[in-house]
């Protein structure tokens, strides 16, 4: 059986005008053909409705998957999720799950939820969301088209969520567990915890808060008492430092 | 009036397998910029005939010019320049002033003219010549198409050619001079004339030829008299080694 093909839309006039070198490409093509999906086509178009959802409507037409990366901030210009719900004629509002989200991860950061905050809750109907690990504001699948952050950072953290899914292997279970260190002194325990559970995959994604320094560590894997025994084995290495 | 659009078509399996990171675009963004042509649309798409004659076709008959990079070098899987002429319907052969340069080129390299090295000297009828400082290969100008080589190095040494071209400036002079030294060696002497010649654009690119360095200096200018007096100008600081 042949692969399955895909295509990447690449959405930000930051990259057309030069001033930002864009990174997902290279990162995708690269996950992409160790997932065994054969990436065959990637536009780059301009914060523009009508370019974005001509674009979507060719490439979801043409291969089994298309990637998206940016506009999908709080800004003026961040009009990627309006356009793919235009493309497939969904409606598309504010959606209390992504709200959820949102709005825990503001809570915790002492953060105020706002109308431009809220903006990124919009999520088009039928759409399954993407965990973002990062900063909380979720991507989105509608049918075979996969929506995710421009900001390498978070578009990566999605992506290594997003793609276990996609290549018919057993449903995947993560869970995220918030370290208050610096990632430096995270690395060596997170290093022999996942040494010690080679059927998960730990990713590690830093932050920082009020000059402070922490990490969100993503925990992947199929069997969910190994992703939870995985989980507890961390927070035991930091007391009081995680929630 | 506003300004002229551009699209760009990269063409190439390296890239969207992720074994190449792609250069071109950013620097072709930031060089548009630069020149006041708006870049509005990036594809890229793999060394497939049908894929390149659709999107050429498509991106040529939407902006004002459409800029194209790899797919012209001498290997079986090089098929931009045939693809090119089928989408315009033009007749396509070896042309004898394009094997005249890489002819000229392998002469003083002491290299054969084979028939690998010959497909290069393939272009359309109708197109004007590229210049190509590098490695002699010219790409080429058809239509509002222009299609340019994929190494980064000689994409870049076609791009700082062809745009001055574009943006109704006077029209542009080149004289390239040759020096067989290591370009660390030429770039004290190469800064001071082009800081005695300011109306000029002075390009340098190196190359290794059989262990030994050298470089090709490109002297871009609209007057005549002043690219030839800093061409015999440098060529004076390096008795013997210029050619």
């Amino acid at each position: 059986m042949p692969n399955p093909t895909a295509a990447m839309l690449v959405i930000g006039d930051e990259i057309l005008s030069g001033r930002t070198r864009d990174a997902n490409m290279h990162h995708l093509a690269g996950e992409l053909t160790r997932a065994g999906i054969d990436l065959k086509e990637v536009r780059v178009v301009s914060d523009d409705h009508a370019a974005i959802v001509a674009a979507l409507n060719a490439l979801r037409a043409t291969w089994d998957h298309v990637f998206t990366s940016g506009g999908i901030g709080p800004t003026h210009d961040d009009i990627t999720a309006d356009a793919i719900a235009d493309a497939f004629g969904a409606r598309i509002d504010v959606r209390d799950d992504a709200r959820a989200l949102l709005q825990a991860h503001y809570d915790r950061q002492g953060t105020e939820m706002n109308a431009a905050r809220l903006r990124m809750a919009r999520i088009p109907d039928g759409a399954t969301l993407i965990e973002n690990p990062v900063s909380a504001a979720p991507g989105f699948t509608l049918g075979n088209v996969h929506v995710m952050a421009g900001v390498p950072q978070v578009f990566q953290a999605m992506v290594a969520g997003l793609l276990p899914t996609l290549t018919g292997g057993a449903p995947l279970i993560s869970e995220t567990l918030r370290i208050d260190r610096p990632e430096g002194d995270i690395a060596g325990p997170l290093g022999d915890i996942a040494a010690a559970h080679p059927d998960l995959s730990l990713g590690s994604y830093p932050f920082i808060r009020d000059g402070r320094y922490g990490a969100n560590i993503v925990i992947r894997g199929t069997d969910p008492a190994r992703v939870a025994a995985a989980r507890a084995a961390l927070a035991a290495l930091f007391p009081g430092q995680t929630s």
